[in-house]
Parts: structure tokens; sequence; C-alpha cells
């Protein structure tokens, strides 16, 4: 049709479908420079040590937060003091608050909810400056432990559908940014992409009457090629349609539907630190995003009906995604992902667990 | 359930649901900064005099490029020469290549498409330098016959179900960054973000009878608070669920399913260039993303079946996004959008027309 010119010798991208969200990532096959990619970390104000002082996470500033609404510390230590070692409290600028109710109504032909939910976070170590992977294996069980505690708690409450666990490192400004702690956001809505997989989730159960969760990890554990570790009881992989580079998803071996009903707490805690540790090692200490996707709250009444098939249907599982680049506006028009790293070749690297930019 | 504080004297945030996709977004109540908010362009490398000499998309340099696909250009001139108005051509880096076929397969339980499609680049003027707001009318209604040209091209081949037009401002850099220029990105497969309207607008029109996006419009015009601006065939607003700070879109009053249908190009060229005019003055000159949202081409075989509604159930417009900031790992996770500008404000903010940082 369009007169382009033909493109001699160049190897043809792949589109390639996800079949958990039902989205297509363009996978390119040229060869690309990755200390590119990777060399941009910049220094952050939080590296300056005034900035440490004055972190509310740290271990002895217990009284400038909130009220903690939960804590692993020391036998004999009481609340809202040291000797904690991961602590939860309220997030200090909630965009959903805990008191009210949802008033859903119409406003003309729309619809609106008040902003009902809640927003916390876990501080998971008292120490500045130390990420998740200079933990212990303990520690790191203890802070998945707490993750399960308060998923159990929130979801005793029927006004929210979804309660979604999520860590985002090197994103954060200001005196907590170097202070490891993650996010835990209940809504009265179920978020637009976590539909989106319950319900390819769902289709695909009706049509093979398997698990999709359940077929990547046997695909993936028979392929080999695209496994950057495993143990008895979990795989991480790079997917198959990685939406960017280096994505690496952490699923269990066994079908099982809520990440809190997840009771090896230690093997998880040994996979997820060990590819915290590469990505921070081989990727040269990049910023990323990590989201537990879990199966939404049964008790939220509306949902019981739609979702009666879910444990069979879904499949716990995290999502790890280093943030090295920004998105063009072709993919957030379109919900395509352009990714030039492909996934076999971003777990051979990650499996070698060699620094791409050597010092 | 979660013993956090109340949180006195504050209002409450709304959720409110995007009729077309379905999304929902957080719209904050509480009163920001909005100068802070816009303060953050900074000057880009291409502004630099010996960046705009090696522009090849400037006029003179027709011969660095590959041969243009289609011109609007002055009598007598000659393909590849100077004397055009707008010129399209073949992206330099297209991720998806013209030829072949799309060699649909699977592999192991995945699907796989070859990277066939196109990737054209529309030229919008031959002047460096030069944006959509500074064009008198007719050039800018040119620009907009040369999209409907080449949608209505490249929907003449089977392979293509859809084609994306879409515009991102700032957002590019090196030599061509301030050139003013367009994508056009055909592709084998929908979008997910536009199956995603595609789909609800249906189930709409479903339960409803009624096309949602007239619906939109019929509110809008009635409400008046969020309208932008409006003529006689065309209205901006600010939408219900705006999923970013004065997020605009433009609609036809008058249902139509295809952007390549409409003969209004002069109101329509209008109406764009007050829009992005207002958008730089009023926000500082914002970076921003412009999608085209049209219709899928029916002539795609396998989407015949499935769309036969679709003349009745879609509506073409067009959607604007400044980029005023990133987003959260929560609204990449979620995909809610946590928006500070309701869009009320920011409707009234771009009707006033007045900088919000004056000099």
């Amino acid at each position: 049709v369009a007169n382009g010119e033909a493109i001699e010798g160049m190897p043809i991208n792949q589109l390639r479908r996800d079949p958990i969200t039902g989205g297509w990532s363009i996978i390119l096959q040229q060869q690309v420079d990755l200390s590119v990619l990777i060399a941009g970390r910049k220094a952050r104000e939080s590296d300056r040590p005034e900035n440490h002082t004055a972190c509310e996470y740290c271990s002895g500033h217990e009284a400038e937060t909130s009220p903690e609404i939960y804590a692993i510390r020391r036998d004999g230590t009481s609340a809202n003091s040291p000797g904690w070692e991961v602590r939860v409290l309220p997030y200090r600028s909630p965009v959903l608050q805990i008191y009210g109710d949802l008033n859903n109504r119409g406003m003309g032909m729309y619809d609106v909810l008040d902003g009902i939910g809640a927003h916390e976070v876990v501080v998971e170590t008292p120490d500045h400056g130390v990420a998740l992977p200079d933990l212990s294996l303990d520690r790191v069980a203890d802070i998945l432990f707490v993750y399960r505690e308060r998923l159990l708690d929130l979801k005793g409450d029927a006004r929210f559908r979804y309660i979604m666990v999520h860590k985002s490192y090197g994103e954060d400004s200001g005196p907590t940014a170097l202070h490891a702690y993650g996010h835990i956001v209940a809504t009265p809505i179920t978020p637009l992409r976590v539909k989106e997989e319950l319900i390819n989730a769902k289709d695909y159960y009706q049509y093979k009457e398997r698990c999709v969760f359940c077929d990547v990890v046997r695909q993936e554990l028979g392929d080999q090629e695209r496994v950057v570790l495993e143990n008895e009881h979990f795989v991480a992989i790079a997917p198959f349609a990685s939406r960017g580079p280096f994505e690496t998803w952490i699923l269990p071996k066994n079908h099982e539907t809520f990440f809190e009903a997840n009771t090896e707490l230690k093997p998880l805690a040994e996979i997820l630190r060990e590819v915290l540790t590469r990505i921070r090692n081989v990727l040269n200490d990049p910023h990323y995003v990590l989201v537990v996707h879990s199966g939404p709250n049964l008790r939220a009444g509306q949902l019981r009906g739609y979702w009666k098939t879910l444990e069979r249907d879904y499949h716990w599982h995290i999502e790890i995604t280093p943030r090295l680049r920004g998105y063009t506006s072709f993919e957030v028009g379109s919900g395509f992902r352009i990714n030039m790293v492909p996934p076999e070749q971003a777990s051979r690297i990650l499996r070698r667990n060699r620094p791409l930019l050597e010092a």
C-alpha cells in the first residue's frame, strides 16, 4: 500500500500476545546497546545525609507518624516506640479515606462514588538506606507475613473490592526516599488492569478448563528459556510478552488464587530476594515497580456472583517491572508495549548474574 | 477496620467512572498549587540552532529522507523537492514493517504474529520551530485532510485492523524535536486500549440503544460546566473522569463513526487550533499527547462479524492529554488514574484563557 522502502536484512519484530491480560507487546529483534538503557540512574536528593535524619520511617521517629496499625516487634517493646522490624502506618497523604460510605450515585449519565478506601504504608525495616536484598531471609519472610496479615484484615471490610500491594523502588523523593517501604491500597471497585486479568483468566478457563497461569508455569518449566530462577515452590520468569525490558514474574508452581493463602513464606522470600538482588546487580540498581496480583475480595457482595469460578480461574503472582525508560505516546494511546529486550535474552542475562555495566 | 486517623475537614475525593473505557479516576478535591504543576518545562536540546540545520523534516532536506508517500504541494513542484505544505514519509525507525504476511501462529500455548504494519510520519509544516497553533486555519485543515487521506489509503489493506493517528508534542529529542509532525501507525491487531473503548461503547448501546458518545455530548452541552469550547459542529470538553490535569476531548456533535468520514475540516481545524493554543498559553507550553480515536478497519476480515453494529455504537473523537507529571506505581499497576485538577476547574481555566504562570 504505502510505498515505503523495504527494510533489507532487518529482522522482523514479533507481536506477542500476553495470555494473561490479552494485551500485545512488540518484541524488537535487533540488538540494542543495553548499557545505554541502564546508565541513567541519577543520584537522589535523599542520598544527602540531612534528609536521612528527617526520615519519619526510621527507628526513633515513631512519634512523628500516625499511630501504627500493625507491627512485628521485639517482646516487651510497646506500640509506637523503637523495637520493631516491620511497621504498618496509615499513609500520610491518602487519596482514599477509610471512614464513610461509598454513596454510589449517578450524576446525569455518569457514575460517582465517594473516595472511600484505605492507604497504608508498610515500612520494611527500621534502618534507613537498607534495601530489601540487604535483609536476611527471615526478615524478608517477616515482610511477606505482614503483607498477608494486612490483606486478610482489609478483606474483612466488604466495602473494598480489591486490595493492591505494591512497592515502588527509587520513585519517591524527599526524606523517606531511601527507606524501604511498600504500599497497600484498598479500593471500592476492582481496578481496570486487575479486571482485565481476571476476565481473561476466566475466559481461558471456560475455553480450556485449565488455569492460564498453570499453563504458563508448565510451558515455562518445559521450555526453560525464559526461566530466571526456581525453587521447590516458585518460579521466576521473564514473561513471553514482556511489556518492558527485564520484566519478571514470580508465580507459585501449584495453583493458588490468593497471595494471602500462601504459607510458603520462606521459599517466597528466597526467590523474591534473589530476583531483586540480581536486578540490582545486573542492571545497575534500577528503579522498579513491584505489584502483588492476588484475587479480589470475595466478601465485596456485588462480585460474588460474577467471580464464582474465581478460585479455579485465577492464580496469584508478583510482577516486577524495572523502570528503564518512559512510555511513548503510541504506547500510552494504544496499550501496545514496545520492548527492545526479548524475554529470552533478559532471562539469560539475569541467570548469568554479571553486571551489564562493568566498573 | 484499620485504625488510621480520620482526616478532619478534608473534602472526600470522588471516584468517577469513564463511561467510554469503563476505567475509573480518582478526582482529588483539595486545592493544589497549579503553578508547581506547570513550571517544569525544560529547555530542549533541539532549541539549539545547530540542531535546527540538521533537521531532515525541513524544506530543502527532502533528499535526506525516504521517498515521500504523499504530499500537499504547490503546482509545478515535484515529489521529494521543496514546495510542499504537508509531507508524509515512512518513519525512520519503524517497529512494524510494511512488507510481508502476518504468519499468525502458536508457540506452545502462546500466540505470535510477525511485526507487520505501517509507521508513517506526517510532517505538518516545512518550517522548523513552528507549532500547530502558529499555522493558519487553512494549513491546519490541510493537515487534517492529509490524516484523512492516509487513513483511507491504509484502510484499503485488510491486514491492518487499526490505524492510529497520534502526535506527541515535546517528547522527541534530537534535530527533529521542534519540527511539528505526527505519527500514523497501522497495526495487525486492535490495540487493547482501543478495544476497551469499542467494547464499552457496544455494551452501552446494547443496554440503552443510544451511542455513549452522543450521550456524553448531550450531557456536556446541557451541563456546560466541563465545556471548554464549541462551534456549530464540534465541542471540546474536559471529560467527567479526566485521567490527568487538563485532559481535553474534541467530539463531533453529530454521530459519526470514522474520523476519515468527517468533511467539516475547517470547523475541526478551528476548534483544534484554539484548544492547542489555549493549552500552550494557559499551561506554559506543556508537552502533550494527542490521539485520534476513530473506528477500526472494517475490511480486516476477522472483525467484520464482531463489529457489525460498530457504525451505530462508536463515535470518533480526539483526546489531548497534557503531560504534566509521570504516573505513580499505583496508577501503572491498577489502571486507576489520580487527577488533582477536577475537570470542572480545568475547563474553567481553559475557558478563561489566562496564563497560570504570569511572567
